[in-house]
Parts: structure tokens; C-alpha cells; sequence
């Protein structure tokens, strides 16, 4: 289930970065000029979003399905696309237990969109913060950089896996966009921070991480499985939702008219429940009547608890 | 001698960043567009021209004399490119014992460059990382931000004072710009290491750094003073330099036809001294002749052991 330490990346090709938040957008000031095309899911990681609009880019998405990113209709697009003359950098992606939807892609659509890459010479931004926790048994999560190292950019953090305020992350690059990367992280924040950085160093050596992971994907399994449970107990008839290998977040997606933005209010003031409405994971024509809901946090027994409220919600609305 | 704490301001208006340089950063992202142009001073801190270039805006140098930035030039430069309709969107300092060159502005060119800044409308940006250093009584180092809060960005960091390690710096903004930069700080990195913020917190609550500070200044003052006596005592004739009242730097400038930068390689190699070449402090035009000497780092002996092979290597070549 943990995979880190297994077919080890060139140290020279790993880039530290204060999380890896900072290592995108190192890496987007690396790779981007404004007016350039980056493809990424639909829905897509709100944060990588927000970095692709500060830089200028356009950004082309793609239609997730519930194996991963619709490979056909990533051809059409990219061919499409290339047609006109359009400059594409790199397909974000978020492979494995995705945020915000939980979903993971099948290794038939990661080689496909590996040969898509391969055929059209673009990168691919793998961002993989979740796949350290599956609580099932899956055979095709295979790091795309795994796959393919030279055109694939993997990026990752230490947040998820130990602890959120250490502010540690990591890319692993293919050599020839190493130094650039390096040198766009230097800009931003001259380097990380260092004591973390040995605390961490001194973590790894024992073994840490290593041990208590396994621990914690027990511990996230219960609350997926108990929301997931929750779900079916309590959501009226209109509502569907994925059911992720791993992770932290399970997609939901209501009667089409609900808009759940508006809807947050309602729910926190009169319901006692919170969820992070669809409409920002989408980097254009947002379905808004979707919500991403997050089991890891609360405990069992407020997962039942807001999860019998967002039910009533949804049932009176 | 050390500052912090008096006249404070208001809390809403700072915004911890990982270091100073994310805070340069995130505050450059949030105020500049390509093509705009922000002032700096001749020769001015690299980073922040690293900075500059990054993000595609002009950069128009303005001497700096003795007692800080040439303000007859800067006036007659900031009216020439208003008239010629250019954007200038602020003007970057180091006031208090500059890097590279340990040059602190007089009281009255702080308050002519803030009169200019106010009748031309542009935002004064003051990087000041070494004014807790002060090695002698200076009257005139009032922060420019505490002469005019509403037009300047103050900026600095713990990494002088306390740890450079740490990465924890701080901007006070302007209160209409601060939702801006923390926005850009948001997109850059998402926030600061939060355990290193706990633990600085603790130690600025136990008043350690006020206790630490006196004693680093007077240590930081020995070797100030034997640098600038080993500069008497070994420098050829050809050669100046800057005395500073604090910081870390003293600049040197050479004969004229000397290239600092090609002459490294031998200073290292023959010689077993190091020095940064001035070239790159400058934003166009560089005096290549030029180099800046860290004294806080290396102990008194070596100090003067280093000047007195520096001064060889400089009647030699």
C-alpha cells in the first residue's frame, strides 16, 4: 500500500518545496508563459486552478469519468488543439484518489493518456498526495512517473502522510527541467525550511512514517466506509456519490437544480453541516450541483451525525 | 538599538511569509504586471532583482550616494517616465545599512523620497532586515513606513535576527493591499510552516531575541571594526570602501579596469579568499569592478587573515 522508497528517483531530479503547493507553482512558473494551454481534470484541484489563473494560461479541461480522465475525448481535444497552432505545456493531473473527487485512474487510461503525451510531446503534472492512503487492494495505481520519467513531472508533500504544518513537499522532474525548476523555487522563497527539514530527515531514518501509515489507513478506513455507509442511510433518491479506493473526499452530486454554493449557508446556519461546494473545482462552466465532502477529519460519529443532517437538507430543499 | 515592538502595527496589516524573499515575491505577484516599472537603487539587492526579471516588469536604476538613494535623480527620473506615460508601480530601498553595499539613508533623503513617492503616487517598498543591527548611535533610521504608513510596504524577516532556517519573514502592507498579498502568498505556497511559527512565538513571548540582540551587535560590531582596520591596513591605494553603522556588508571598489567576477577564480584558487562580485547587484550598466564582503560570518582572525590576501591579490593583479 505505501510506496515510497520502491524504485527510487535520481536524488539530483527531486526538487524540496515549502508543500506542494509551492512545488506547482514553482513548477508552472518553470514551464508557462502566459497564453499558453494546460489541460487538467473537470472537475480538477481548486488550488492548481488558482495558480494557472494567477499565471495567464488557458485552461482546456477534460471530462472525468468514474475510471479517470476521458482518454477519447483528451485526444480529440489535444488534436484539436495542435490543429490551430495552440501551444499545450502539460496535462495536470491528479491520478489517484483524487481531489476533489475520490476517483482513481485505471492503468489502461493512465497508459492511454501516457501515449496521448508521448505521441503530441507534452508533460504530464502527476499530483499525487493521496495514494499513501488506499484501503483497499488495487493494482493500477502505478505513479505515471513510474511509467514514463521523462515526461512525467510527480509532485508530492509530507502534509498528508505527517504532518499538514511541516510545509514539506517534493518533485521529482525529469532532468533537463530540473535546474529551472530549482531556480524558480530559489525566486519564490530562496529555500525551505531547514529545521523541518532535518526533523523530517531524522523521521524518515526511523522508520516512522513507514509504521504509522499503515495505522492511519486503518483509521481513514473506518471513516470512508462509515460515510459511505451514512450516505446510503440518509440521501434521498437524487443523490449519487463515488466511492473511493482511498483518500479523503468523496464526491456528491444532487438534483440538478440545487446550487450548492447558495445552499452552504442554509446548511452550516440552519443544519449544523459544512462541505465545500463543487462550483471552484471547475476551471469553467462549474456544475453546481455537486459537493465535495471530506471523511477524514470528523470522527465516526460525526460523520453519521452530518451526514443524517446534509440528508434532511437535501430532502427539504 | 532594536525596534520591533514599538509602535506597532496593526495586525490585520502584516502577512507572515517563508522568509522575506516570499514576501518580496508575493508582494511583487500581487502589485506588478509585465511591462510596468519599479525603481531600484544602483547597486540594489540581487534576489529582488531575480524577482523583478522573473516577472517581466522594466527596472530603472537611480544611483546610490553616501547617504542613500540620489533623490535629484530619482525626481527627474520619475518625471520623465510619468510624462512618457510608463507605469511605475513602486520603489524599492534597503534604507538601513544596505545589502550589498551597507549604505544607510539620511532622515532627510527618507523624508524626500517619501515627498516624491506622495506627489507622483507609487508605492515606496522597504526591505529592512538589518536595521536591528545598529554598531554605533544613528538618529536617522527611522522606517519609512513609520513616516508614512500608507504608502509603504515594510518588509523583513527572523532570519538575521534569530535563525535563518526558520524561513519566517513578515510584510506590513498598506491595509487596501493586504487581502491582495495574502492572496498571492495563498497561490504561492499556501502558508507558512506553522510548527516553526509556534516555537518563534514562544521565543518572542520569552523576549529572548530582545535579550540576544544587544550581544550579537556588539559581537557583529568587533568584526565590523576589524574589517573595515584590516581594510586600512592591507588595502593598495586604488581601492575604497563603504563604512557601515550596521548590517553585514561593506562594498569595495576596485581600480577600475579590475573585473571582480573573472577574478574570483584566482582569489579562490591562489589566494583562499572569496568575495561576491558586484556585477550582479546591478539591474543594467554594472560596475564590474565592484565586490561585497560579509563581516558578520568569518571570526576577527580571519578576517583580517582573508583582507590581507585580498589586498595581495589586489596590488598583484
Amino acid at each position: 500500500m505505501y510506496r515510497m522508497g520502491r524504485g527510487s528517483p535520481d536524488p539530483d531530479s527531486i526538487v524540496i518545496t515549502s508543500g506542494s503547493q509551492e512545488g506547482l507553482y514553482a513548477l508552472s512558473l518553470a514551464l508557462l508563459d502566459p497564453g499558453d494551454i494546460v489541460i487538467v481534470e473537470r472537475p480538477t484541484y481548486l488550488a492548481m486552478l488558482q495558480i494557472l489563473k494567477s499565471l495567464n494560461v488557458k485552461i482546456v479541461d477534460v471530462e472525468l469519468q468514474e475510471d479517470g480522465m476521458d482518454i477519447a475525448e483528451l485526444e480529440s481535444t489535444v488534436k484539436k488543439l495542435k490543429e490551430s497552432g495552440e501551444k499545450i505545456k502539460f496535462i495536470y493531473t491528479v491520478p489517484t484518489c483524487q481531489n476533489p473527487t475520490g476517483i482513481t485512474m485505471s492503468l489502461e487510461k493512465r497508459r492511454g493518456l501516457i501515449d496521448i503525451a508521448e505521441r503530441y510531446d507534452i508533460y504530464i503534472v502527476e499530483d499525487d498526495p493521496y495514494s499513501y492512503y488506499l484501503y483497499e487492494e488495487v493494482e493500477n495505481v502505478t505513479p505515471l512517473y513510474k511509467l514514463c520519467p521523462d515526461r512525467v513531472i510527480y509532485c508530492s508533500t509530507f502534509s498528508k502522510i505527517l504532518v499538514p504544518g511541516f510545509r514539506i513537499g517534493w518533485l521529482v522532474t525529469p532532468r533537463e527541467l530540473t535546474p529551472h525548476v530549482v531556480k524558480m523555487k530559489q525566486i519564490v522563497s530562496l529555500q525551505t525550511t531547514t529545521i523541518t527539514q532535518y526533523v523530517l530527515a531524522d523521521i524518515l531514518k526511523r522508520g516512522i512514517i513507514e509504521r504509522r501509515l499503515p495505522q492511519l489507513s486503518e483509521y481513514y478506513k473506518k471513516k470512508r466506509d462509515a460515510m459511505l455507509e451514512a450516505l446510503e442511510t440518509y440521501m434521498p433518491d437524487h443523490v449519487t456519490w463515488t466511492r473511493p479506493v482511498g483518500g479523503m473526499f468523496i464526491w456528491v452530486r444532487t438534483r440538478s437544480d440545487i446550487d450548492t454554493t447558495s445552499l452552504l449557508k442554509t446548511a452550516i446556519e440552519k443544519y449544523g453541516v459544512a462541505y465545500v461546494p463543487g462550483e471552484a473545482f471547475y476551471a469553467s462552466r462549474p456544475h453546481r450541483n455537486t459537493m465535495r465532502l471530506n471523511f477524514t477529519y470528523p470522527s465516526v460519529r460525526e460523520i453519521f451525525e452530518g451526514i443524517e443532517r446534509l440528508g434532511k437538507l437535501l430532502k427539504n430543499v
